[in-house]
């Protein structure tokens, strides 16, 4: 802290010598920190100091959704930002243009070496959210019929440009993906061997319109640093590593949660009235699910002034229908992230029956007993405990069954939220509730 | 899914060296998921058909926690596992041993090599979700004033058993962390260069005592593939790889996912009864808390005799409350993960009341128009619209104040559960609703 107003107090003197080497001294992600706590005055100053390559170094640090990119890219003299972009990793620097106009990125390439501009443009066209749109072309690639030592030449030449050489990629004469070697391979081995005689013919590779999720997944399961990814004619295309991978974890997880809880969690930073704007819709929107449940509450108005003590167990059984149900929608959500090849969808509702009977039962009973004492009436208590027990089951099977019908349709199974299924079953409970309890009211009512 | 078949056939058909040169082929992930699809006969057979060498290689691959890796181990000759140990990477062994108790712990370290054993020792004392706890001793050290060829020389000779060769670490004589070299940086420069004179000495690096969550931080901010760790005078004691943090980053996720839905979402692919009896008692101690929201009622429930209209809309507040609060409560324990430097935690309350009464005012608004149509009364539509708007506002400020709270006592604020905020937003809400149209009661009940 005392370091980075160190730092602005520098800037600010006009000292570019001094500002420069403190401020080359800090890791690149510190850097991206201080730059993103600089107002607009002091972010031209900081493009005055600093050369292209050393902002680009930075940038490449910056989460590439941060809404104010364009801002900072307007505010810098366009063949500055070209420069800039240039010296980035060129999948960072794709995933800035993707938030920018046309006619901005077109300017943009337009400044830039033909070569780096051509790489930008094709994967600049891959579709969101697939293998191609995380991937970086700046790999390693060397021939089968190289020696290590030729191989550890080119290594040498082309280690500054390329995002990883931990491993690197053989290419057959028709440019497929024939094999790969990592760099410890590279060193251990007898410089005259032939990169063919080592090299791992079984390479793991994704295809690049592969999902981004399943490609994380394999990164994962394979404890890769970084993984090939190919056409469907097995040419190299580009490479995906790691760090991108945590990433798309990372927001994997937060669209779970922010499903179950039916807000996006992603957005925590901003102001509170747009923070209300965007809880509203989804919040409105239940509200008139809700209604439905409320004009079917009215309908049996008549049975709740004949027994006003109907209306005392409502919220107590839609509340736990609801706990029940959404417990089931968390374990249906994750069951489908982590799917378990030995187990049916028909298999898994089954299993969720079973489970929505013994818990249904379980709480069902602990009520009737708790009512029958409390209120001296185990046919009233039964009555409660028999609409608990219904209700959970049918809560229990929505919030199993909806994730996968949802994945079925091609829907991603966590917009199927928490909130929306407990209203739903709030619904479903009260008609049960009602139903039954009409079923049985000339017992209770004296 | 045929070549798995396949390779059971082979191993089944007692021909040693077939099954090895097929099995062998396959990356150690996938040989894990064909060991984990063996019944215990096959698996025995696969103990004498493999060297202790290449099981470790698999059982790297295999999740420490699944509950099975203890009895893997008892089949075997005790020798054969502490052999299988001693060649799986320290700090996975140390995972699996973790699970085990002392005496059998005791017997396999005392069949290891002495160096291995030692190792392993050290690293068990260290705490759960520590640094300590989850990191390697295999790294590469060399001595600052090396040149490179050396440390070239030294990278070769442990290149084998070391984790991660990306990044290799200086110690000075007193066997301090002095700086940091990427072995890219071993193999674009000079050979003649001095390590000191190339290295550097601003090393991002944790302390063993960390927690593990801190550490996966670290690393997924500054895009690392690994990270030293020291004790409290700079020794370096190990490494951490970003392998072992996308598994914490898993969990952490899981553990958040599971605290909004009050169940433990890890557990899929139990039987349903035992996924019935992880989920009933967070549903009956639900229950009972909503027992007393019941009794709340009921001790309005002359007020309901009076007016059974009020029935109608119990569910409808409480269930908009609750999805209220669990926005809140979402948002809140995503903040806590993600710390925003610039609001503290008074600040963040402000936002969420001014997000609370926005929302409340609007929800409470919409909802009075909507009944005073419905029900021809705008006093009713004003208490109901009045209440929710209430209650929202209060369940805004619950989700969103007891996390921060949860974590101030300590706790995981994910503990603080989504059914759990909603249960309690019903007992508020009834009361706030209830109070309001006791007021009321005389200008809508004709």
């Amino acid at each position: 802290m005392t370091q980075l107003r160190h730092l602005k107090r520098l800037l600010a003197a006009g000292d570019p010598a001094a500002f420069r080497s403190a401020f080359l001294e800090l890791h690149s992600w510190e850097q991206a920190q201080f730059f993103l706590n600089l107002n607009r005055s002091e972010r031209l100053a900081l493009y005055d100091v600093l050369s292209a390559s050393a902002v680009g170094n930075f940038f490449d640090d910056i989460d590439d959704d941060d809404q104010q990119i364009p801002n900072f890219l307007a505010e810098m003299r366009p063949e500055f930002a070209a420069q800039m972009l240039t010296e980035m990793y060129v999948d960072n620097a794709v995933d800035i243009l993707e938030h920018l106009d046309k006619p901005t990125i077109n300017r943009l390439l337009a400044q830039m070496p033909h070569q780096v501009a051509m790489d930008m443009r094709s994967l600049l066209h891959y579709d969101d959210e697939t293998a191609g749109a995380i991937m970086t072309t700046e790999f390693i690639a060397i021939a089968a019929n190289q020696t290590l030592a030729s191989a550890m030449y080119a290594l040498r030449e082309k280690a500054d440009d390329a995002e990883l050489i931990y491993y690197v990629y053989v290419l057959d004469n028709a440019k497929h993906l024939a094999g790969i070697i990592s760099l410890r391979d590279l060193i251990v081995n007898d410089q005259e061997t032939l990169v063919q005689d080592i090299m791992n013919e079984r390479v793991i590779s994704v295809q690049v319109t592969d999902d981004h999720e399943s490609v994380a997944q394999t990164i994962r399961d394979y404890n890769f640093f970084a993984i090939p990814v190919t056409d469907d004619e097995n040419h190299l295309l580009g490479i995906i590593t790691v760090d991108d991978i945590i990433d798309i974890i990372d927001d994997e997880a937060a669209s779970d949660y922010s499903g179950l809880a039916g807000v996006d969690v992603e957005d925590t930073s901003e102001n509170p009235l747009k923070a209300a704007a965007k809880r509203l819709p989804w919040l409105v929107t239940l509200l008139f699910l809700g209604m439905s449940t409320a004009s079917l509450i009215n309908h049996y108005e008549s049975l709740v002034s004949e027994a006003s003590v109907l209306a005392v167990f409502i919220s107590l059984i839609t509340g736990t229908a609801g706990n029940a149900g959404t417990q089931s929608l968390a374990v249906a959500v994750r069951r489908l992230a982590f799917p378990d090849q030995e187990r049916s969808f028909v298999q898994s509702l089954l299993a969720e029956l079973v489970t929505g009977v013994v818990t249904g039962v379980v709480t069902g009973v602990t009520i009737t007993l708790v009512v029958g004492f409390w209120k001296h009436s185990f046919i009233l208590g039964f009555v409660i405990g028999l609409a608990m027990c219904c209700a959970i089951i049918v809560a229990n099977l929505a919030g199993s069954f909806i994730p996968g019908f949802m994945a079925r349709l091609g829907f991603d199974p966590a917009v199927a939220s928490g909130p929306f299924i407990s209203t739903l079953s709030d619904l479903t409970s009260v008609l049960i509730y009602f139903s039954i309890a009409q079923y049985f009211i000339a017992s209770f009512v004296n």
